[in-house]
C-alpha cells in the first residue's frame, strides 16, 4: 500500500516521539512491502516562533493532501501563564481538529499485564480493564464563542451541540461497542446540562438501532469516581468534548503511566493519530520521553486503513518491551537508563 | 449557644443520614449546654412530589430565617433519564445555592489511617494526604444562560464569571492555606477556555495579597490524572463549579467511601452543611446508608459558628467507630452488618 503521512512534531517531546513512531513505521513498509512517505511540517509553538502561527496555512494544507496525520504535542508553558496571550499553540490543534472535521477522538485504556505493578491503583482493580473512550473532539465549550468583556472583568465561553454532531460519534461508538463487549457508557451531566440533556436523549434514540448494544447513563462527577473504584464497568464510554478531556486523562492512570495512551481522530475525510500526552516541556530533548503512545498510534493509523497484520506486529513489540522492561523511567520497573531512542530501536529490529 | 437550625433531608437516603447528624447534634447540645433548634422543610423530588416545585418558597423562607442549614441530598432516578422533564430536583438544590448566595462550597478530603486499606489506591499513594477544595458554587456553566431550539436540536449552556465571583472564593482559599501547607493550586483550562483565563489572571492578582502561600496551576485534565497519582502534592484546591464537582467526587476514592466526604457551602449571610453523596436511591430504606458524611457536616456546622471543642469531640468519635468497624458495609472491612442507626447511635453515646 502507498500512504503519504504528514508528520506533525509540534512542541516540547512531540519530536522525539514521533520520530519513534516514524521509525517503526518505516520498518513494517520495509518489512511488508509498502511504500509510506512521510513529509514534516510545523504547529503549535514551534509555528508561532516561526511564522506568529500555530496553524500556518502551509502545514494545512499538507495535511488536506495526505492519507493521515502524525501528531506529536502541543503547548509551550510561556503561554499558559500568560492569560493575556492573543496567540497560542492549543489554538493551532484544535484549528486542525475544526479545519479537518476530526470530531470522533477514539482512546483505547487498557491495562497491560506487565505493568500493573506500576499503577498507583491496586491490581485487582485494574486487571483486565479493557476500555474503548470515544471522546467528541470539534464541538462543545472547545469551539463555543468565547468573550471578554471590554473592561477584562467579565469572561464567558459557550457550550453548544447539535442533534447531527451527536449522532454521528454515536453510531460509531455503538458499532465500536457491538465489536467488543456490547456496552456503551455516556457519560454527561444531564441534571444540570440543556446539552447534556440533548446528548442523553439523542444517544437514547440511536440506541434503538443497536439493540445487542446495552446502553448506560453516568454523571460525570459519579464517572470520575467510578473510573477508579472499578474501571472493569466500563466497554465504550461515549461523552462530550471537555468530559471526554478530562476523563480520559484520569483513565491514563490505569495504565500505568500516560506515555502508553494513543489516539485516533476520525473525520469523514481525514485521520489523525496522536499520544494524549502532552507536549511535557521538562522533558524535552532529555531522551527520556515513553515513545509507545506514539508508537501505538502509528499502529492505529495502519489499522484505520486495514493493514491490521502491520499493527498487530508493532503490538507484539511494544508488548515485548514493557516484558523485557525496554522502557523509559516513568515506567521502568528497574530504574534502567533506557532511552526514547532505545525504546523505539527495540521495537524497529523487533519488527 | 443558640442556634436555630432548618433540616432539609431531601430525597433517597437524605432523611436517613440526616436523622443521624441531628441526633448526634442534639447530644452535643446536652453535653455542651447549647439551645439547638431544629426545623425540617422539603426540597428536591419529595417537594416536587408535594407541591410540584422542588424549592417550596416555605422551604426558601424558612432557610432565610435559621442560621445554618443541614441539607441531605436531592435527585430521583425518574427524572434522570427523562431529558425532557420540565421541572427536576436538582434545580431546587442550585436555586437554594444562588437565592442564599452559598458561592463556596469546601469540601475537605483525607485518608483515614483505619480505612487505608479500603481505597482502591495503594497505601502508599494515599497515607497522609489531606486536602481542602474550594469550589466555586454559584456561578459558571451551572447557572449560565441555556437554550434549546424550538425544533429541539441544538442545545447550549453558557459558562460565565466575573472577577467579583472570582475574588470572593479566591480569598477564602488563600485564607485556609494560610492556616495550612501554604499551597494553593487553581485547576482550570486556560490553554482552552476565556473564563479560565480570568480565573488565572484574578487569581495570579489576589496571591500578590498572600505572599506566604504557593500558588500553583493545572490543567483539569492533568489534574484529574494528578490527584490519583499524587494526591499528596495538594493542599488547597481552588476551582469553579463544574471542575470542582467533578474533581471532588474523583477525589473522595482517596477516603475509601463517598460515604465519608462532608461539605460546608458558605456565603456572606447563610450557610449550609451537605455530604457530598448523591440521593443513592437503590439504599433508600435499608439502613445501608453510611451517615459519616452528615454527621461531618454537623461538625463543620458547629466549627462555623466557633464551636471548635464540640467539632471536635464529633470527629473523635467518627475516628473511633472507624477504629472499631461500627461502620456501614461500604466501608465495614469485617462485612458486619451494621445499620446507619447504629453508626450514629454509637457517635451519640461516644459523645
Ligand atoms: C492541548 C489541549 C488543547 C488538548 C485538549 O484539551 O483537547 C489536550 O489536552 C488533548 O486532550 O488533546
Ligand atoms: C446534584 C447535583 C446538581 C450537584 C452538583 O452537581 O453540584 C451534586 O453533584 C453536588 O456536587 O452537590
Amino acid at each position: 500500500m502507498k500512504l503519504n503521512i504528514a508528520v506533525l512534531p509540534g512542541d516540547g517531546i512531540g519530536s522525539e516521539v514521533t520520530s519513534q513512531a516514524v521509525k517503526v513505521l518505516k520498518a513494517i513498509a520495509s518489512e511488508f512491502n509498502h511504500n509510506f512517505k512521510f513529509t514534516n511540517a510545523d504547529v503549535g509553538a514551534i509555528a508561532i516562533d516561526k511564522y506568529n502561527n500555530p496553524l500556518p496555512e502551509k502545514t494545512l494544507d499538507l495535511c488536506r493532501s495526505t492519507d493521515a496525520i502524525l501528531f506529536g504535542a502541543i503547548g509551550h508553558p510561556k503561554y499558559d501563564n500568560d492569560p493575556s496571550a492573543k496567540v497560542r499553540p492549543e489554538q493551532g490543534l484544535l484549528r486542525l481538529r475544526k479545519e479537518l472535521g476530526l470530531f470522533a477522538n477514539i482512546r483505547p485504556v487498557q491495562a497491560y499485564e506487565a505493568l500493573l505493578d506500576k499503577s498507583p491503583l491496586k491490581k485487582h482493580i485494574i486487571k483486565g480493564t479493557d476500555i474503548s473512550i470515544y471522546r467528541e473532539l470539534t464541538g462543545g465549550i472547545y469551539f463555543g464563542e468565547k468573550q471578554l468583556s471590554k473592561d477584562g472583568n467579565v469572561a464567558s465561553d459557550l457550550c453548544e451541540y447539535s442533534r447531527k454532531e451527536i449522532e454521528r460519534i454515536a453510531h460509531l461508538a455503538f458499532k465500536a461497542a457491538q465489536m467488543r463487549k456490547h456496552k456503551v457508557t455516556l457519560i454527561d451531566k444531564a441534571n444540570v446540562l440543556e446539552t447534556s440533556r440533548l446528548w442523553r436523549k439523542v444517544v437514547a434514540e440511536i440506541a434503538e438501532d443497536y439493540k445487542d448494544v446495552i446502553l448506560d447513563f453516568l454523571f460525570v462527577d459519579n464517572a470520575a469516581m467510578q473510573m477508579i473504584l472499578n474501571p472493569k464497568q466500563f466497554d465504550v464510554i461515549l461523552t462530550e468534548n471537555m468530559f471526554g478531556d478530562i476523563i480520559s486523562d484520569e483513565a491514563s492512570v490505569i495504565g500505568g503511566s500516560i506515555g502508553l495512551l494513543a489516539s485516533a481522530s476520525i473525520g469523514e475525510k481525514y485521520a489523525m493519530f496522536e499520544p494524549i500526552h502532552g507536549s511535557f516541556p521538562q522533558a524535552t530533548g532529555k531522551g527520556i520521553a515513553n515513545p509507545v503512545a506514539s508508537i501505538l498510534s502509528a499502529a492505529m493509523l495502519l489499522e484505520h486503513f486495514g493493514l491490521f497484520s502491520e499493527a498487530e506486529l508493532i503490538r507484539l513489540g511494544v508488548d515485548k518491551s514493557l516484558k523485557l522492561n525496554i522502557s523509559t523511567p516513568d515506567i521502568n520497573t528497574k530504574y534502567d537508563n533506557v532511552t526514547t531512542g532505545k525504546v523505539g530501536e527495540f521495537i524497529e529490529d523487533f519488527i
